[in-house]
């Protein structure tokens, strides 16, 4: 990562370059304002009213006095611009949206008023530098709202989204796509659009916020001290995946984190009358939150700055904040209706609105006071940062050590040499199960990676998850690394999204029986799209697990995640494998992966290795010479041991054998073509594979005349070793194979 | 469907046979008693406790007599009896799972109380006929304690669960499963086993009693009349699809719902105060549910007995009863810890069990007085159904249209000719969506189909789904068509299942963005697996659909799906392929569906049919003779339009150019060798395929030599055209590929 800034060390802390589809993320990085650029623009500001006066005061000492100034101000001047403001908000989503002709206006015009009170008054962020660690998080979960953020942010001075961006709304190349994405637009936190998986990020956010603070805080230097903020609306109401996570929150106790409802009543198919007739505020209640009801979210400003006031008292519960809005305020024939959800509002009605609203602007515009007004936040914004690293200076004197821990999870800098804390198996280890041996990697990891945190949905026991020299992280003890989330996959994955996307070094690790991917396999996606290299560890990983039967038992998963975009899905066969499996995923910061674990006991092979997994096929034992073997067999995981069995059996018949290693497809197709061809020449047809799941997909690797060994149906309730022989996944298939094809 | 008895005709229309894995359910029909033996059986209960006596009594005339009965006969006979029978199958499931050495007997301890009060005083159901149409349902979300169910249907006199079944609990084989799957044991209504879905099924249950109700049922003659009964516990609870779920009962207000909640504060990984410290009453509250709180599930048995009823007097709402148990209950070392939840006691708790509860028994034994005690079942459920029968006799006689319509949704038996309700299409009919043909073929069907009903996740106008000739499925609108789910695609799922197997004639379809089955993918692998033939109706099938962008672009799940045992995967081209997706749908009773469908105009191509559909891939044009084209061109969906277009240019080259649609992969898999010749013929291996989405599997259909043009990347936010041709999906790429090969 290029350093831009000599001001201090953690400027140059920017947006991680995330994905690998987003390529130029390192333009938009740190070019801090100095103190005299501050200065003028606040001695501007201040011609406009009173209270913002108090924007050239940094935004800690000014706080109280804006408390104060909102009660005492004349609120006539006050108002006048906030609500300019606000209809600037809602123009520059609506003439976005227009020029589209696609996109979602009703949001944004409901929630401008919340959205400026938030992003003007509320929030503290550094908007030349987005990724400035102590900033206040926020998530927009109703994410087809995003030109609701993507005004925000360029009012308040974000490079990301300048004025070109918003005439480029959803458009090929632009930073300004269909749903707010991380990846695209520095700014923006997390990737949403999907209903319910922003309110859970946020809980993630949060979670992550009262962790460091509780690691690194002290009673005299609070380091870390960020609120996280989210907006979500019916549809993620109705989600179970934001259930589960506020569940969590509330049991975690994230009073940190304040959730905006907008409760508008309209969803696609209409007035939520239909679908959604239940009481949110006492489910939110039911789960352990503070809520607050806000009824006129329309004009009531202050009513949301009173309800952000009281959450922020409440301390100990998340908060709640019920904003009744009208979707569409200021359309007068498309207000509080669905027509104005996900379309453009037309020509004509955006006329009728610039009309309603007093808005004689041309698209796009954002008049001089709005834009003076908000041009306070780029000198403001340094200087919130600047005053952190000053903290920050203090705190490493004092604290040393603590620093450096804190410092390596800010900037993702992994410890020298932590890759040797990694165990290393020889044949002659006890045999054992890949989840056991998974548990041996963690609590080796825990030791050298400061950011290591993690747990199951409820199956720590079984997925093998603890880390031993550590508690439960709980409302009362959130130093701990140990998370329990419940039986809650969905939204364990969302939460780890959100806990990834905190901090470049923190490395969440998540838990399940691998067939319950199917439960979080909306979060697992957004781990892949929007670059969060958590760790999903996913025991009893086929119908090795035995008696629990077909609705525990994975076939079709393995395939199903080879196909999936940007995901490392590995399945390693014994101790080595699996350290391998977690080298690669500790070092793909931007890239999830996913082992998938045994629950049954497998020997040490000889031949594995933590190299060979790094480049995801690889050759474990060969008695051909000259790259042409008779036949070449194929494992993964568990069947690995059987293909080496096999092939010991073949060659004792004289035959030429190369047995193969396939743990991470991915891996393997990012070689060298003369790898590939070192490892499958394209000369040897007679291949044989062995997996204990679907045969789909292993075409690719065997081409037309190899024999795949696997299962095409559900499998069943039975004993372990009974399943795998009525299957047909046996030593004796494989040779029987294997001479057909040599 | 084999009939085993002249009584009636409903005592025929047994368990439908549900899954290609099940072939022997039929063994398990109708084997009806008659009044001699019922007289027999009574008159030995009645020798042993009052109560009982009214057994001999049809159960509709006897419930108001035990009601009373209850209040005032010796309490200490009949809790004498009833304790026995609770500990009989309590060891039932401890002997079980000890045998198997693998199971969970935590549950069934401490639910024995209200399992045997369900199954023994309250629930209507024949034992000889499990699939009596207007039995109550009863489904046991927590699968895992399936021990208990397989107790209870044993005692009940099922003839799926006999002794021997109950030895050989998870063995191979055996129609006693790890959890209960419906299509292994009759008396199972549906597999349960991941957590939350079973809840999620009674809802769909419940709906379908509720809305078959309220079509059928007259002033004089309510003839669909049953309760949906089911247990669930602390994980399903945490689960976000129950709360999904759960919300829509509320709002449906199924008042003949009756949810139990296993309340035992114990989870694998603990005590529920680690994950799980919200208040469920209160949620449900929130929900629009009745609660119920019985503080002592393990020995209150009249509280039990008091909350069902006051649950059934609320007809408004359904009902949540919390009842508090102890996890293990009886087990002197082990109850009460998270060490009875999922292994086998062991011999020496299996003893101190034994003496604790004064069980001197051998394992599996069923002590005579229970045997007795519970046999009368047996001519009870056949007095129940014979009494149903001759209401519907009665029915019949009077509403002779509304019973055919009844009786054809109870048989699932199709109309004759329902198929030549399916629109046709010409080259010349206009272009359109194919989600707009497909609310053509569903608002087609819907005239012919009795039984199809459904809806959308709150984006009906998006997936076209809406029925025109029908509204709402609402409260007090239950009759009607239209299922509106909210943003709820998992609970909708499973809703669904839940439906399809209520009765063999009803055909559930629900539909969202394709992408967003992603967040139901636990429900499909449970229609998938348990047999379920939902019509999932998956719009947005591809990046044509534009500037919504990657989080709503599918791309790896055609081949997710393809991967998926037991499931058909469609991706239609036009109306005929629409059509003919939807005919193959609808006679798959017993296997889930998913259409694949395009935001965008397509063309009615030339060459594609209903029968071609049917045979899964099919020439849709061919300018070869003698099965020996130059190159063959694939393509599904979308893609086929670009595929018959390049064909067009190749030929005009004269090339032999055959244009193949694989519409559905499974399907063609099923052909003959000699029509995959016909089709593919393994002398041409110049074959390009072109699909807007992941390449991954392609292999299998283009051999090793093909090209497969795809998208192997995430997708991005522009419009559907400006995408098309930035990734490559264009006639001229094909044409390319094409040229390369031949």
């Amino acid at each position: 990562m290029a350093s831009s800034s000599t001001f201090s060390l953690y400027q140059s802390l920017v947006v991680r370059s995330i994905s690998p589809q987003s390529a130029n993320s390192s333009t938009d990085r740190v070019s801090l304002s100095n103190f005299s650029s501050l200065r003028s623009i606040s001695s501007l500001s201040s011609s406009f009213h009173l209270t913002r006066a108090v924007a050239r005061l940094p935004r800690r000492i000014s706080s109280s006095v804006r408390a104060s100034a909102v009660e005492t101000v004349d609120k006539t001047t006050e108002n006048s611009l906030v609500e300019k403001s606000i209809n600037t908000i809602r123009f520059l989503s609506i003439d976005a949206v227009e020029k589209a002709n696609s996109g979602h206006p009703g949001l944004p015009m409901g929630c401008a008023p919340l959205g400026h009170i938030l992003y003007d008054e509320i929030m503290r962020y550094n908007p030349k530098n987005p990724a400035w660690f102590n900033r206040d998080r926020f998530v927009l979960s109703a994410g087809h709202g995003c030109m609701l953020q993507y005004s925000l942010l360029h009012l308040a001075g974000y490079d990301s989204v300048r004025e070109g961006d918003l005439k480029e709304f959803r458009q090929w190349g632009s930073r300004t796509p269909g749903h707010p994405e991380n990846f695209e637009t520095p700014g923006i936190e997390v990737t949403t659009g999907p209903l319910g998986q922003g309110i859970a990020n946020a809980v993630g956010l949060a979670l992550a916020e009262k962790h460091l603070a509780a690691r690194f805080n002290k009673p005299d230097n609070e380091i870390v001290d960020h609120y996280t903020y989210a907006i979500l609306g019916d549809g993620c109401q109705m989600e179970g995946v934001a259930n589960e996570a506020c569940s969590l929150a509330g049991h975690w106790g994230l009073g940190k984190l304040i959730a905006f409802y907008d409760d508008n009543h309209i969803s696609i198919d209409g007035d939520t009358e239909i679908a959604f007739t239940e009481s949110v505020d006492k489910r939110f209640e039911a789960l352990g939150w503070h809520v607050i009801w806000v009824k006129n979210g329309n004009t009531g400003y202050d009513d949301i700055r009173a309800a952000i006031k009281e959450a922020k008292a409440v301390k100990d519960r998340p908060t709640l904040i019920k904003v009744t809005t009208t979707i569409g305020y200021g359309s007068p024939n498309k207000a509080n209706s669905y027509s104005v959800h996900g379309s453009a509002l037309g020509a004509k009605e955006v006329d009728a609105t610039r009309k309603n609203l007093g808005w004689p602007h041309e698209p796009f515009h954002v008049p001089d006071d709005v834009k003076m007004h908000w041009s306070r936040h780029i000198p403001e914004g340094a200087t919130l940062e600047a005053e952190w690293n000053a903290k920050f200076a203090e705190y490493e004197k004092k604290y040393t050590e603590d620093a450096a821990l804190l410092k390596s999870i800010i900037s993702g800098e992994l410890p020298a040499d932590w890759e040797k804390a990694l165990p290393t198996y020889t044949p002659e280890s006890p045999a054992d199960a890949t989840r056991n041996l998974s548990q041996q990697n963690l609590n080796a990891l825990a030791k050298v990676l400061p950011g290591l945190l993690g747990g199951s949905a409820d199956l720590a026991s079984s997925n093998m998850t603890l880390l031993k020299m550590f508690g439960n992280f709980q409302k009362d003890t959130p130093e701990e690394r140990n998370v329990r989330f419940g039986v809650r996959e969905h939204g364990m994955g969302a939460i780890c999204n959100g806990i990834a996307h905190h901090s470049p070094g923190l490395i969440p690790y998540c838990a399940t029986f691998f067939v319950f991917t199917d439960y979080m396999r909306g979060a697992i996606r957004l781990s892949a799209l929007s670059g969060a290299g958590v760790i999903y560890v996913m025991t009893h990983d086929s119908i090795g697990l035995g008696e629990d039967g077909p609705t525990h038992q994975p076939i079709e998963h393995l395939a199903s995640f080879r196909a999936m975009p940007n995901i490392l899905m590995f399945r390693p066969a014994d101790g080595n494998e699996t350290a391998g499996a977690y080298k690669v995923a500790v070092l793909n910061k931007n890239r999830p992966s996913i082992l998938a674990l045994s629950r049954q006991k497998l020997p040490q092979l000889p031949g594995t290795s933590i190299e060979g997994v790094e480049k995801g096929a690889y050759i474990i034992s060969d008695n051909s010479s000259g790259n042409k073997p008779d036949v070449i067999l194929v494992g993964t995981g568990s069947e690995l041991e059987i293909a080496a069995k096999a092939a010991d059996d073949l060659r004792k018949e004289g035959k030429a054998v190369r047995v193969v290693s396939f743990v991470c497809w991915e891996l393997f197709d990012e070689q060298s073509d003369a790898y590939k061809e070192s490892v499958l020449p394209a000369s040897v047809s007679a291949r044989v594979s062995i997996e204990a799941g679907t045969t789909f997909g292993w075409e690719k690797i065997l081409g037309s005349k190899g024999k795949a060994i696997g299962i095409d149906r559900f499998g069943a309730s039975a004993p372990a070793g009974k399943l795998y022989k009525e299957f047909g996944l046996t030593k004796e298939a494989v040779i029987a194979a294997a001479k057909e094809l040599c």
